[in-house]
């Protein structure tokens, strides 16, 4: 990859919720971008937007300078790198970039296996959601060796703008992405559990959020969760089947590296019950459904 | 109890790191106050900032309009009020207002007995530390009816700018308080936590501590203590063994309420190992002792 963009082409794959604006956002930095997704409307999109499109993974990363995998889950990057012939396609030198959210373990696996075509690989999840991904204004935690960091840096510079180089080793970026996740689900579940205890004693929700939100006791996720825990049914921003995933990413890791998480398995365990009592696909903040047919809020409030 | 400070006469029992400022923060606005506490220097202290001193917590109370218990916890504030005679002593229709962390059942329990005398109790935990009992900035969290919180109101306002009328029942404030440290304890746990996983997989604290801030990660705690927990042996902001206490009083909540608090629970078996580990008395970001006894921090790290 040469470092001005108009002269390096980049594959996308995966132009979903944060996809599509993040292959867009390298558009307009004058990447050379050709993306692939499932649906054609995606791929219409994105070359509405000034980006080309391919009818196959494959064929996007044709002689690519770079392959952006912002794919579901870890199978799906496997899928695309080793099945549809995308890591074959790439020019030689290139760099594969995994921003999905992946178990540390088999971020590492795939790691060794595109090294071993001589291609660089670049561990990069993000955090910052759709909003960032938007703005270009994504947390990017990249877990690669100096010389790969510094080839790709043009490129997660066009997507974020917050950019740690947390490590040498690819799986170093997909567990700092774990760590932010074991804080974020365990914060949301002490917000439930906290306000569980203050409605057994009759207090006031909102009003307890609002103390505790100006207090040593908050957290972002309180800030942000606890008022939805009051709707009966919030607009969805993130699902609880999401952290009933992120948290399992957690705990997998923590196996995989022999470390206790007693906390993060607690969490677990109650996003697990709001799923499994039909609550998988409600607004996160609806693991409080979880404590309260544990804890049965009283009669008398509404 | 009138409405003007300087007709108002004012016990205050406990002049500690807390219990000190607060008594000097009334004395600033022309109450009244007589204070007592067991260490002489503390009561000449007061009287060095313009207050009185007696030599028993009895005659401190006598004929006073309202009493403030600052004490180190509800045993001490039963001594005070039953045995040395406060109650007894204070002028008819005088205000009991309770400032320690109390167990809620505890308080409940109290307010009957200071009520059937005549008296008002007032149910009025803070938040905010010394640094907020210097700057009268405390958060206060009532729970007393609302002619008796009308009638203290004046005198909360001396001490804290947020106080928060949380209900009308005795008990209600210490749970609020019991909430606020159920939260705390749990963000500081967590936060080790993190750490714990993210060494595991050698990346650097520091970082991750910094990354975690600035994110939907982050907590209050996190970036209070998190950076503490890098230090072998931080000042001692507030110890180990407060959130052995602490935490204690919490889960008696949740059982004397039948309320389930698993991350409370999972928490709290961790500041206790800390504490078994001998690190009671360090400042309780240390609680990252008993998160590495358990998960081996690598050897060739710092």
């Amino acid at each position: 990859m040469t470092s001005t963009s108009t002269s390096t082409s980049i594959a996308f794959v995966g132009l979903g919720a944060m996809g599509a604006p993040m292959a867009e956002n390298l558009v307009k930095r004058q990447f050379r971008v050709t993306g692939f997704d499932m649906r054609e409307s995606a791929r219409d999109a994105l070359v509405a937007a000034g980006g080309h499109a391919a009818a196959s993974a494959g064929a996007a990363a044709e002689g690519a300078d770079a392959l952006v995998l912002m794919v579901v889950n870890a199978a799906q990057a496997r899928a695309v790198l080793f099945e549809a012939g995308a890591l074959a396609a790439l020019a030689p030198g290139a760099s594969v970039i995994l921003m999905a959210t992946c178990p540390p373990g088999e971020v590492e696996a795939m790691a060794a296996e595109v090294t071993a075509s001589g291609r660089h690989f670049v561990d990069a999840p993000v955090s910052g959601g759709v909003t960032g991904a938007r703005g270009a204004t994504l947390s990017i935690m990249v877990g690669t060796p100096a010389d790969s960091f510094a080839l790709v840096r043009p490129v997660l510079e066009a997507l974020g703008d917050k950019v740690f180089h947390v490590g040498e080793k690819p799986g170093q970026g997909a567990t700092v992405k774990t760590v932010n996740q074991l804080l974020c689900g365990v914060h949301i579940a002490v917000a439930a559990e906290a306000l569980s205890l203050a409605e057994k004693a009759g207090i006031d929700g909102r009003l307890l959020f609002e103390i505790m939100g100006g207090s040593a006791a908050s957290s972002w996720m309180l800030r942000d969760r606890g008022p939805r825990m009051h709707e009966p049914d919030p607009m969805v921003a993130s699902a609880v089947d999401i952290f009933v995933k992120d948290l399992s990413i957690v705990l997998d890791a923590g196996r995989a590296a022999k470390t206790a998480l007693p906390l993060a398995a607690a969490a677990h365990q109650m996003f697990l019950a709001a799923s499994g009592l039909g609550h998988g696909a409600r607004d996160d903040s609806q693991v409080v459904r979880a404590y309260r047919a544990l804890n049965a809020k009283p009669a008398n409030d509404p």
